[in-house]
């Protein structure tokens, strides 16, 4: 880990996200513990070669947005990008759909070099984040390649096909991620898991289709969660039934899902020690404890950075607590194995 | 050939050129002849990887002149160009001293992904020039990669370490064209220059070391000029021992060789009919006469795109001439063979 040197001052999290929704969450818990009691796991199920290019959506959604580059507008990109190349690619008859601006292509056009040159994805993903000043580690799920693949009424689309260039119209009737059968977790990401300080799991309130599931599609990881021995929380992605951001939503419904908190926490059952819903599913806490998953209920939209903070400290409280009451179980649980 | 529908309006030329300087001659002839009478043989000895693009500046300045995109003040990259790329590059760390502009990372990226899927450089080149708008054909000297290494009292140089990243500072002692042994010239090269209706070749400005000499370090082109039938003309890129652009009288004069068109004429002994020598070096042309090589004068400097059309016509002309009395002389060793 880059930042196992830091003084370690509280408990230690993995955080499992996608990008921007999950990254606005990682800024907040960057504000309230230090850099190296954090890992992140980036989907990388939305990776894919484009005009020549390794892109990363998510795992430069999260690095831009840490070291202060990201578009605040729309919370992919950078800030203060310019298109000439966007430009000359539409005057030669290159492919135009996905944008990749000029400042943006510099990052792409270094991790496709060091990758074809037999680096892995996560060496790449420390390098560029040392180099844009980013502290807190950032793990790509696995360093093999994992592809999402969008299954329609019209036939399957790869991720970026689907949700670029066709604007998520097609109604989706499920996912698969090719090559996970043949991929690994991260070895940060096994460690991170493994580490006897870690103190809890936070699914950050990304797409659970797209952003969570690649990453819990890779052999391994589901098993790893459910013998984690910390608490795992979730932080629901729909508000109101309603997704802040993305077709979290869309997606539920046309899968025959409930699209609420409750569908949220039976999507990850199995998983969940706890859920933080927003206030305004305040209503639907019963619910969702009757399916066994603890509910904290928080001003989830994070609206500023004061909002990203007040919701991280939330998920550090809400952990610790069940952290307790997981530590008190076991612990009356050995008693009872013991009597 | 791509422009092969074209009528032919006249003499067809095959013209043997580098970057900058050759690609004004380039734009005079394209004034006074149809697009499909005229084939240019670019160098590629330049070429090379960087930042994982693969880099032709020779290609690119011939191609982005002619299709009216070229810088004007610089002579090489693009008019209007962004520095994006560059900026966020130096921002991880990455190499700033070849620039490239953001406009003309569009070409590099489709240049290098065509070349991973299997396309040869020629295709490449027909492709781009289509699509820019350029139909005169731009034939790379070679598809097999052929590299110019300077030799120097420090060690061999990669070229565009030379001459970009040491600004041609340190002191040549010779010239190596890695690659070349394997190399052979394009097809479209040889159909050229083996095309019943060629009335002459044309050596441009360019240096001859570095522009000139690596597409004659192809095997069998040194050969096939001596066979070629028709007039094989240079125009001497040094103008009062100085060159227009570049380090051509430097590279000389660290030779031990004459910075002149005398120099020029000896550099290029045994392959020449005819040179054009600028005003200025009228007193040398009867030197040069005395080599074996026919001397026209004229303003070599082409300012404007009229000094270009001006040259472009007299190096018709002078092909034309010198053309006749090759034919001459030919008839008439022809009748004493006969005789």
């Amino acid at each position: 880990m880059t930042c196992s040197a830091r003084t370690a001052l509280g408990p230690k999290l993995v955080a499992l996200t996608g990008g921007v929704g999950g990254a606005k969450l990682i800024v907040g818990f960057s504000e309230v513990m230090a850099a190296g009691d954090l890992t992140v796991i980036a989907n990388t199920g939305d990776d894919f070669e484009h005009l020549g290019f390794s892109i990363s959506p998510d795992i430069d959604t999260l690095m831009y947005t840490l070291a202060g580059l990201a578009n605040p507008e729309t919370g992919w990109g950078r800030a203060g990008e310019t298109w000439s190349f966007m430009d000359a690619t539409a005057e030669i008859g290159g492919e135009t759909w996905f944008r990749l601006g000029d400042k943006d292509i510099a990052v792409l056009a270094e991790r496709t070099r060091r990758l074809k040159s037999g680096q892995s994805l996560s060496q790449i993903t420390r390098h560029l984040c040392r180099q844009l000043g980013v502290d807190i580690e950032i793990v790509p799920m696995s360093d093999e390649p994992v592809r999402t693949i969008v299954e329609t009424p019209g036939g399957p689309l790869a991720f970026q096909h689907y949700f670029v260039r066709e604007r998520c119209r097609p109604a989706v009737t499920g996912f698969t991620f090719a090559g996970a059968a043949a991929a690994s977790p991260q070895a940060a990401f096994v460690r991170a898991l493994e580490a006897p300080d870690l103190s809890a799991v936070i699914i950050c309130p990304s797409n659970p289709f797209i952003s969570i599931d690649p990453i819990l599609s890779v052999p391994g990881v589901r098993g790893m969660l459910a013998e984690v021995g910390v608490p795992v929380i979730a932080v629901s992605p729909i508000v109101a039934g309603r997704a802040i951001k993305g077709p979290t939503a869309k997606m539920m419904a046309e899968l025959g899902l409930e699209p609420s908190a409750v569908g949220i926490a039976r999507h990850y059952a199995g998983l969940l020690d706890g859920l933080i819903i927003d206030h305004a599913d305040g209503p639907l806490a019963d619910e969702i404890r009757g399916l066994g998953v603890a509910v904290e209920i928080a001003d989830t939209v994070m609206t500023g950075l004061e909002g990203k903070i007040r919701l991280a400290a939330t998920a550090m409280e809400f952990a610790q607590s069940l952290g307790a009451e997981l530590r008190d179980r076991r612990e009356s649980g050995d008693e009872r194995q013991s009597a």
